[in-house]
């Protein structure tokens, strides 16, 4: 199949966007997502307008294959794909999940060279190569003529490069419409890697989407993306914030602004992607996984659209070209604060959300409005950051998991002193009947988690046991709101099991530890997915 | 002068590194150091043994020429470099602050693109250029021919390149020993950087070391500065977890270890860096700033060399090598965590620390010997972070403003509620008299925070007033460590004065809060400098 229809319907002059973010940017130790908080991410990556959704590896257990079949049904616009190795039962798995897809693309994979031969697959190249050619031929058989079938030759970079593009080019004879080049360990150099890409591109070019898929173990995944566009490549796998395994991917934000400031370095290519989306993006993200962006980040960082140094505050003042390349609204920063006088009601902040990137109404709107109100009660100024840190927890917690949940907090106090053990006790209605309990901690918060695993354990048989928790101010100053993250398994659970994930937001930090805790405990109550690690 | 000692003693198949997390790095917004910290900081790069260390910008404020001044005359082994601009007074006061130093490096830079003559500096090109060859030419009279002169041409990679060159040659004839080319804001693309230095390395390489500065707002400071050094450069300016302004500089780091893992494609060119201080060096400048790393950050970030995906781990299991290019151990990360009864005293303690590049002895390694044993009373395991946290602290606030200072701590108490207000209390020693107070908050940490200052006021005539409050996890789990930094001015002082910062550690975290705000409250007693903003 020389001609699929992914290949020859190609728009000239676009790079596609192919965001992983879902499959190798969730593989990330500690960045588990649950199937629902992956539709929150797809969502968001569809306003971002990517080209392809990697929405994960179907075969890497129950739970994901779920995730990836409902991202599947229920995306309209982007592509959705699923990764699968070249073996039997992978991309029959990865099929059935994305054959519901508006648009399915199957992306198979085999590792090429040799040391991943030798030391991982006990295979030799041809074998490899028969494999490859295999599993690319048996999904364009069940997809159909139309369907994208993607090929990746793992560990690309340290492969053979005439047994590489002897692969490439079997596979695409095979049927495949898009051929990757993984810089999986993250060793590539720019002009290196262009040069590569380019013997690809001009092997195979005519018949297939060239691809390439960047880690950034030596901070060079941006770089080496775009030394590819450069040498041709017309797909770029990439995530937000550069999520993923070590050092993580390319990042999203990263090479999608840097096509769009200097078109002229990339014969003008551009993206589809709505790049005021990006902020939103990144946060949700952050959010979600619980990884911080530092402030220095490119693009998304606190920093990224700051400035200090005397010296560049003069000329940033006098011209603001002397000192940015990119505006803060093209990524959807509005950078403005606000007065909470201003808003003049639900109207005036849905008008402002609407400006944040956030559009919310019904009883959504009418949670954030009180809480607004009651922030501005506690705390001087309401910023933007407050706001969008409490759409987001509106977001993630008014789901049915939250306060509504089997497990209802009515109270709770604490003491802590000098030297002294903390003392904490809570009051919570579970499945309908009162508990108390009373603990002691090293801290306020140990107190309180002990006080509530107290409580429930009778009810419920098992309690939570906190697997991770992390604390983070929205603002600078003593009465800013504290994020807390907490995930944690039921006690009853193997301590590989998938951990559930609850947020809290409060002036109080104790307060918005407790609530995070709380909407876990309700998502372990109500049987989140809990599931061993992958394969 | 065409023949400067530094020019011609440069050693061949080197590259030069020149950290300037001392002065761009610390430009940062919110990443501002006392002179105590700083020095602390150019120690940790002597013992990385950078090349240069650019220790700030002596015309910014008394307080930065006094902390280049003390950098300059306690340094041995790297030269000691100021940044001036090329403006009547500046060049002075960088030679006073820096001619002690063993190898003294005078670095005066002018802008030199359109933009910023036209909208910041209202001169014309043959102005700037007759204000660069005036200011290197004293530069090198006042230190003589044995010391460095780098001249910097602000804004580089947006000058029309004839007239750059031009600078260039001219500069290098008035006696500048390196040319500096910065991408100031972050603009450059890979390979048209290199064209841009391979011109620069061929008009006057011959008779100076050719240097980049690249900034990190598309997410290509790392690939610019690398593909300069393939063009010729011999000089690479970088920060410490690519701290700098908006997106920050390339990181020092990034930059290292790809020369180092991929030597073949730089020439074989190497650098002098005990890169086995890499690790903690990263740690102290987060630690000091309060600027966390990302996990996914290249080289320095918690999840770096971490291994997630079942298909990852089963080949990472089988061999290393399949996913790792660097080891751990070659970045100063030992991986091994600690069971405290291994530990067999303070000589069990010494060496641990030692394998984590800490050199510990006398009463530092007893207060850090103490500070263990009370974690291993409160926390099941303690790891090599904690570990590390505690000697941070101790390094950190061990100072003559510590737990001895003029403000002393002697007991405190909170409670805390649902939805009611935390009400704290605090028992102090201000300079020599019992003071107690009560207080009220929108959280425990506000409350205590309040009644501290409600205690010292009265005493000190002001009481401090928070700038930044930030609290980290040192490892998961509910009896982790917390983190606190805390800054904060005077009451009396101006809005935009410098802040002092103070640390805390504790496994309670409103303990941890307490102890970094009593040690930034030393300091501001004790009259750490308080400036105005930089000019």
């Amino acid at each position: 199949m020389s001609d699929p229809a992914g290949t020859a319907g190609w728009e000239a002059g676009r790079v596609r966007i192919f965001d992983t973010t879902l499959r190798d940017g969730e593989q990330a130790p500690g960045a588990a997502l649950t199937a629902e908080e992956k539709l929150e991410v797809a969502r968001q990556l569809v306003r971002l307008r990517v080209d392809v959704i990697e929405a994960g590896f179907p075969a890497a257990s129950p739970g994901d294959w779920d995730a990836v079949h409902r991202i599947a049904r229920e995306t309209r616009g982007p592509a959705v794909a699923a990764l699968a190795r070249c073996r039997d039962g992978d991309p029959q798995r990865a099929v059935e999940a994305i054959r519901v897809a508006e648009r399915p693309h199957l992306h198979v994979f085999i590792a090429t060279s040799d040391i991943h031969l030798v030391h991982k697959l006990h295979l030799d190249r041809e074998q490899a190569l028969a494999e490859a050619v295999r599993w690319v031929g048996y999904g364009r058989k069940a997809l159909g003529p139309d369907a994208e079938v993607e090929f990746s030759a793992e560990d690309a970079s340290r492969t053979d490069p005439e047994f590489l593009l002897r692969v490439y080019e079997a596979v695409v004879d095979a049927g495949a419409s898009t051929v990757n080049i993984p810089d999986t360990v993250g060793y590539a150099i720019p002009d290196e890697f262009g040069r590569l890409v380019r013997a690809v591109v001009e092997r195979v070019g005519s018949g297939a989407v060239v691809s390439v898929h960047c880690h950034n173990d030596l901070g060079l995944a941006t770089a080496n993306t775009l030394a590819a566009v450069q040498a041709g490549a017309r797909q770029v796998e990439v995530t937000v914030n550069g999520l993923g395994e070590r050092a993580g991917n390319a990042s999203l934000e990263e090479v999608v602004m840097a096509l769009r400031t200097r078109p002229g370095q990339f014969d003008e290519r551009v993206t589809r992607v709505a790049t005021e989306q990006i902020t939103s993006a990144s946060r949700l993200v952050s959010y979600l996984t619980g990884f911080v962006v530092q402030p220095n980040k490119a693009i998304v960082g606190g920093n990224a659209f700051a400035h200090e140094s005397g010296i560049h505050q003069d000329g940033f003042l006098k011209n603001p070209l002397t000192y940015e390349i990119m505006t803060p609204q093209s990524v959807g920063l509005s950078g403005s604060t606000l007065s909470i006088g201003k808003l003049s009601g639900r109207r005036g902040l849905q008008g402002k959300l609407r400006e944040l990137g956030h559009e919310l109404e019904g009883p959504t709107l009418d949670a954030a409005y009180r809480a607004v109100v009651a922030l501005a009660d506690a705390k001087k100024d309401v910023t933007d950051a407050d706001l969008l840190a409490i759409v987001e927890q509106q977001t993630a917690e008014a789901a049915p998991e939250a306060t509504a949940g089997p497990v209802r907090l009515d109270g709770w106090s604490v003491t802590s002193s000098a030297g002294g053990r903390s003392t904490g006790s809570v009051s919570l209605m579970v499945q309908g009947e009162p508990c108390t309990a009373e603990a002691t901690g090293n801290g306020p918060v140990d107190a309180l988690f002990g006080a509530v695993d107290a409580a429930v354990a009778p009810a419920l048989g098992w309690h939570p046991v906190l697997t991770e928790y992390e604390i983070r101010a929205v603002t600078a100053g003593e009465d800013a709101q504290g994020q807390a993250l907490v995930r944690c398994r039921r006690s009853s659970d193997p301590p590989d099991a998938d951990p559930a994930t609850g947020h809290g937001l409060s002036t109080n930090i104790i307060e918005s530890s407790l609530e995070g805790y709380l909407a876990a405990l309700n998502k372990l109550v109500r049987g989140a997915p809990v599931e061993g690690r992958r394969p």
